[in-house]
């Protein structure tokens, strides 16, 4: 099925990417952007739409999808409103599947709603961050829900296959479940790694490569994460206690000088991150 | 002043790269490795060594440094039998230096050794992953006591500095504290990162670039890291009781939804992160 129109709510990292795929693969023959006007001339220095409006009302009448592709709260607070100007599919790439799900739900017409969340991104924001290949062999959740048409649900999973995505389909609790673990708690780890130095000129002039990689994504937005943490705080506070567990773990090893269970805890985790790694079929880097 | 000989003793990840470093840079006009002869193949085929030896008393007696590049138990035993057998500067890479120097206080003649530790490496390991452009623009710590004679300081100093490093210098104390912060405990968080979903398959299935880069260097060789982790233990228990402390307040951050908290708290990081990488003339990935 061809896409006459993609309309993207919030042209950034993720938003000026899908048009940028979308455009480059052909999956829409037009793809128009909505973003505030301050945003329009790097938008489309970026060639990531054919046209920007900064009213959404217009873009959602004129679009066959319409993706919502702005920071949580907001993106929350639009599906309602969305859904009922628009007549076509809508759909969103929020990485908390829960509250959208529920915003969805308490919208006139949540049939036409498929939750989505590309498992992919950057520190980086903006459309100048926008790549083309951004979701290339990357896998992209879907969360339907009983709700869901058949049709609309279809409409999406093409979309972003058409892209190069994987996609597999979740319930939202599963899926905020699963990134508490591997995403957000993940990033919360590396805030802590990044924290530990913060205040130490003496130890920073010692950061090396493994520093760097470690912290990465310590770099990203403050604004957006404080968003994701706090929609997906319950499963992320389990996460943490499960974190404080290896610590503590960790620290009677050290004070024990238990070198054997030492190596067993360091070599376990190793297997699990190589096992993962070969899955991905990328290289061992 | 040129070296004649360089002798390696381990030519894995970092003897390796120093080799084919010293060779390229024309720090040394030979170089000399020691290695079990398991490895003698891969190292002759690396090109890392001009020669290459079983028995380290041969590589020692001919040497005029011997760089000790090995596991840091092993280098601990070496120091003091490889000061009594060689009439050279005797140095090393370990990435903890109290244990270091303390073995080499133990020594007959402590004088021709400096203790020394390139920034830099890799969670792979061996000969076959070395490169010739390791320490290009990487920091390597010197730790002279009063012992060290000021002609073997000097040796040390400008075989690192011919190789691409900066060399810098800090008592053995201080530099276990800072490691402790930037590089140890940033070890040990990404391995409880790593850790977090180990046995969750779901989860894995979702995990993308964040985790990969975050968990990068708990795919590390685990007994390499039992060892230095317990070498350092008392310093990084205290980072990672720091840890422990950032955790409960990221916690308690999330519990009580406070937004602008727990935005200042990311945003504080994300600062002091992106000063650190300003500061080291790289990109910002």
């Amino acid at each position: 099925m061809a896409i006459t129109t993609l309309g993207i709510i919030g042209v950034g990292l993720i938003g000026g990417s899908l048009g940028l795929a979308a455009k480059a693969r052909g999956a829409a023959s037009r793809v128009i952007g909505c973003a505030p006007a301050s945003e329009h001339e790097t938008i489309l220095a970026s060639g990531a739409v054919d046209a920007v409006y900064s009213d959404w009302h217009e873009l959602a009448m004129s679009s066959d999808i319409v993706v919502i592709a702005a920071p949580p709260v907001t993106t929350i607070s639009l599906i309602p409103q969305v859904l009922d100007v628009s007549e076509g599919v809508v759909s969103d790439v929020c990485s908390v599947k829960e509250p959208v799900m529920g915003a969805a739900a308490r919208a006139s017409q949540p049939n036409r709603f498929v939750g989505a969340h590309p498992m992919t991104g950057s520190h980086q924001r903006g459309a100048d961050a926008a790549r083309a290949d951004l979701f290339d062999g990357c896998t992209v959740v879907l969360t339907p829900t009983e709700a869901t048409d058949a049709h609309s649900r279809h409409v999406i999973e093409t979309l972003w296959m058409s892209v190069g995505a994987t996609v597999i389909t979740m319930s939202a609790d599963a899926h905020d479940r699963a990134v508490a673990r591997v995403s957000h708690g993940v990033h919360a780890l590396a805030a802590v790694a990044a924290s530990l130095s913060r205040d130490d000129q003496t130890a920073l002039r010692l950061a090396s490569t493994g520093y760097r990689d470690t912290t990465r994504i310590a770099s990203s937005d403050p604004d957006m994460w404080a968003e994701i943490l706090l929609l997906n705080a319950p499963a992320i506070c389990r996460v943490l206690d499960d974190a404080a567990d290896e610590l503590a773990g960790l620290r009677c090893l050290l004070q024990r000088g238990n070198r054997a269970d030492l190596r067993a805890w360091l070599s376990d985790i190793k297997a699990g991150r190589d096992a993962w790694l070969k899955g991905q079929g990328r290289d061992t880097r």
